[in-house]
């Protein structure tokens, strides 16, 4: 179901009973760029520890905007074994709500702008039609400024950039307004003594509005009910009408109604995700940091700076998260699924061994059709999301003695893969553990190198020639992660640079220990090593420790704005395009020697 | 006309014989968003110097897109009597031309976004069929690399990332892709030696492609044309042809001829900017200052830092243009032109004295009707503002002895206004003078305050309550100019504010050296007074001094993304929105205490 600014009201309901009666959630979300600095095999280094890599997104995916939300509600129906499922595909756009509401600033990027135009994606829905929504600062903000208004108006007291100190008194009326506010005096006076019931004033400014406000309710305290209308051309005009103090109450009432249901409508968007929230089903997505970092962002509150701070808001928002890119690549499905792209997967978990999941659209919802792609509408991209995980997690039940054809969403055997989120084309670190701390490999095979910035990948291969193979991972443009294929060649290497003058390297312990006592010098606790170069997850399932171990990163990803590469090539192979570019221009000035 | 990248290339040669027989060219843009900073009072301040001016709105406004470009000819038919005009809608967007073309990012301001899609913006024509574009630097880039990439091709030889030091000998490969290369060869020896005439190899990295190119190209070096071509899923592999030494030419200059027809498809909207400033025309802009900066910004080079640079690329740019918001508020129009919004412009020169120009629009050209506006089209508003400059052109030449009915773009009579930009609510400086020095006022009645920024404008009220009416224009949290109606209060103000503490007062001059002397610092000229406290024109036409003059600035600006603010107020009745819902959340730590 398509759901734009136009039927989000009528729909509202429909979505809720949908979250409240699945049995799971699956999302999905398409934002307007991926990264305003660093190209993505940058942003998205080999090596990055988990804090880095939150830093980085949270620094540079974030002021891009989630303007399309999918969310697939599934409702396993025990009679007829099947799940009955409710896609929904939200349109959302930040219109501003008034003239003093947040004025957002988002940034597009071209390439994804581009990609999504060419899966026939409709920015007029976006743009024109999308679904307003505040985050929780945004909202109590907006409530308290409407009940500050209410009672201003109340009180006939304007706004304290613009009353006079005794604010009870008469209105400090500037010279300049004082004909025009004696004017609207004399309307009123005449109001008052004919037969009209409404006088409405000519539009003016709000500071007058703010003047006619004060005047009256000082002047004619009772009799009158004084409201702000706006014109066709939205100019906005003050309404006096003649009322007993009965009516004046009514219609007092029913404009504080109204503003109440304006309000509920800034909120907008923000409400499904509420509901969501609220509902605590598990919600699966498939590499879904970054939706889970957006939609926090966007509907919740701006992201915290610590990545603690971050896992534990995430846990408030969403108790139970579900990763099926992660899932995918962790054993048993890792040796049985070659590609995780969301896509591929699709198509893998339809054959043997996995089974396709029976599923039927509920009623008055659009059915899709899987034969059909329409890959990177959030709303098909969720509900594909959900099939991935019902076959995964079916297949784990064959294990089970007896074996189980139908595996729920709240079955013991999925719990391993809860709350665990993929970490794109991280060597090894698989995931980012929400519910305590990471792992932290040792990486004593990897030496942490600074050059000058007209070095390239290919300067890194020369100097490092003697050591055989290497993996580049850049950090920016003047350092970057090696790693040797030998972890006894890492001390020579660190040995030899003591004589190099235009290049230094380091042990990634050495790196790391620089890096915590930066933190420690900013008050923040540093993390002790684990004895076998791992800190155990704090999660302790007895499954979960057989589950998880090192594994490679999965060979392919997609190439959509979701955050992935369109180049399918490893990121130690490409030399980030900017720098490439760049040093294709400079005169290299300094070049390795190839000292070993 | 509307144009968009399907129909740009069959479109381009009418645009550009439009603009050559034209006798003067109307335009105008749409943009994304107007401030990524301040709100749009803040921006404009009342007292910014033109320098400031220029600094700010090249911060914050031009990381927005231009994504609509009016363009309208006029060109007058003596014959009919009448004006043929060829108007052209232009939907731009910076589609990435291939996976090494820069990857813009550009900013979206929802406030925008939303009047544009309320006045009925189609989105989808700028985000799927926008004309791409380059920039010079760009273009030239772009020229280079491909030029390089033939080189490399034709000699075998990889880019230096990947190349081993000896480039003219065999290829290096690295030992993983051994097996891959000589499965190539193999292929390649077995193609050279069979009936088949095509090999297609493949798909494969770029980085094997490069070893291919090098290898082939080594190994066999004569009788065989190697491409790289792109399967319909965007996945690129060699095509190996056999064939004998002049096909192969043949095929090389069919390839280059590709190539450059798809370099200059990727500088695309760039020509149409290119045959406007070939032709020297006079082109017309309604309060055309940041369309200028957003036209040379996105289709020539990134904006100057200083103003005078930037006065002379746009000199380069375009060496004649008129703005019709400056001319309607100027004499002998100010007088007759109550509001010089575009829309209220327009129908203000269809009455008395004004004429309605004669306009026929040329065959094959939508006809636009301005009794059903269509304003906020980029292409109709550029009409209208056309027509604006023909109603006063004409109405000039009333004056003349004998009157003239017609009055061509090269007439003296407009001359005067030539190359003098609209300065948005700058009080005392009418205009941005392209072509010399900009008027100086001493604004000696004006007063530079710093105060803590918990303070507001009626903090500012309070404090010089003593000196009557004020005029507050905020600069930033903690300053402002403060005009007093008064000059001789002035030294009573800066003298009485030596013993305050949590404020400081300067006059207007002191201010404005302080400013030069940190200039001076950079190394960069000061600007002396004029004895009149102006700069005189360096234009020095008869007529100017005359029409120019200390004016105003109207009392209505329009509200749509071209840079005009929704509200009618004047700037120094309204505390930048942002700083007043700060102020109200924040405990007032330091109050002005009403010293005089």
């Amino acid at each position: 179901m398509e759901v734009t600014r136009q039927n989000f009201k009528d729909t509202l309901k429909t979505v809720c009973s949908a979250v409240e009666e699945a049995d799971f959630l699956a999302i999905d979300g398409e934002f307007s760029g991926i990264s305003d600095g660093p190209n993505v095999s940058a942003l998205t280094n080999g090596l990055d520890t988990p804090e880095q890599r939150y830093a980085k997104l949270k620094k540079h995916s974030m002021d891009f905007l989630l303007f399309q939300f999918g969310l697939c509600t599934f409702k396993y129906d025990q009679e007829k074994s099947k799940y009955i499922i409710k896609p929904f595909n939200f349109y959302v756009f930040p219109k501003p709500f008034n003239r003093t509401s947040p004025d957002l600033k988002f940034i597009c990027q071209s390439s994804s702008i581009d990609f999504l135009a060419s899966q026939g994606f409709d920015f007029n829905k976006v743009f024109c039609n999308g679904i307003p929504y505040l985050n929780q600062d945004e909202e109590v903000q907006l409530r308290e400024q409407s009940e500050e208004r209410r009672n201003q108006q109340a009180n006939g007291v304007g706004t304290p950039s613009f009353i006079s100190p005794s604010s009870k008194g008469p209105a400090h009326v500037p010279e300049e307004h004082k004909d025009f506010i004696n004017r609207v005096i004399g309307k009123v006076e005449a109001l008052l003594t004919n037969s009209e019931k409404t006088l409405d004033l000519e539009p003016c400014t709000g500071f007058q509005r703010k003047l006619i406000y004060q005047t009256l309710n000082w002047k004619f305290s009772k009799g009158l009910h004084v409201e702000t209308v706006e014109t066709e051309k939205k100019e906005r005009y003050i309404q006096v009408i003649k009322v007993d103090d009965e009516e004046r109450k009514r219609r007092e009432q029913q404009k504080r109604e109204r503003e109440q249901e304006e309000l509920n409508d800034a909120v907008g968007f923000s409400r499904v995700i509420h509901a969501i929230s609220k509902s605590g089903k598990l919600v699966v997505g498939h590499n879904m940091l970054l939706d889970v970092m957006h939609t926090i962002h966007q509907f919740y509150c701006p992201l915290p700076e610590d990545l603690q701070d971050f896992k534990e808001v995430t846990m408030c928002v969403f108790p139970r998260l579900l990763d099926t890119k992660l899932m995918a690549s962790t054993q048993p499905f890792k040796e049985m699924i070659t590609n995780t792209s969301l896509a591929e997967l699709e198509k893998q978990v339809k054959e043997a061994p996995f089974k396709s999941p029976q599923v039927e659209t509920a009623e008055g919802f659009h059915s899709y059709d899987t034969a059909q792609e329409q890959l990177h509408e959030a709303g098909y991209d969720a509900y594909i999301t959900g099939l991935c995980f019902i076959s995964m997690a079916n297949y784990l039940g064959s294990f089970l003695t007896p074996p189980k054809a139908y595996i729920s969403a709240h079955s013991k055997v999925v719990e391993p893969f809860f709350n665990k989120l993929f970490l794109m084309r991280i060597i090894d670190i698989p995931y980012l553990n929400l519910t305590g701390p990471d792992l932290q490999p040792k990486r004593d095979h990897v030496l942490f190198v600074t050059f000058p910035k007209e070095w390239k990948t290919s300067d890194l291969y020369q100097l490092f020639s003697a050591f055989g193979n290497i993996q580049v991972s850049w950090l920016d443009d003047t350092s970057a992660f090696v790693s040797l294929s030998q972890t006894d060649q890492v001390q020579i290497a660190v040995n030899t640079s003591r004589y190099a003058e235009s290049y230094r390297i380091q042990t990634y312990a050495e790196y790391i220990k620089g890096k915590q006592q930066d933190k420690e010098k900013l008050g923040q606790t540093p993390k002790s090593w684990g004895e076998d170069g791992w800190l155990k997850p704090h999660y302790t399932s007895a499954s979960t420790a057989a589950t998880f171990g090192y594994h490679n990163p999965p060979p392919e990803d997609e190439g959509s704005p979701e955050g992935n590469d369109a180049e399918g090539t490893v990121p130690w192979q490409q030399a980030p395009a900017v720098h490439g570019r760049k040093g294709q221009k400079k005169k290299k000035q300094q070049k390795p020697k190839g000292v070993f």
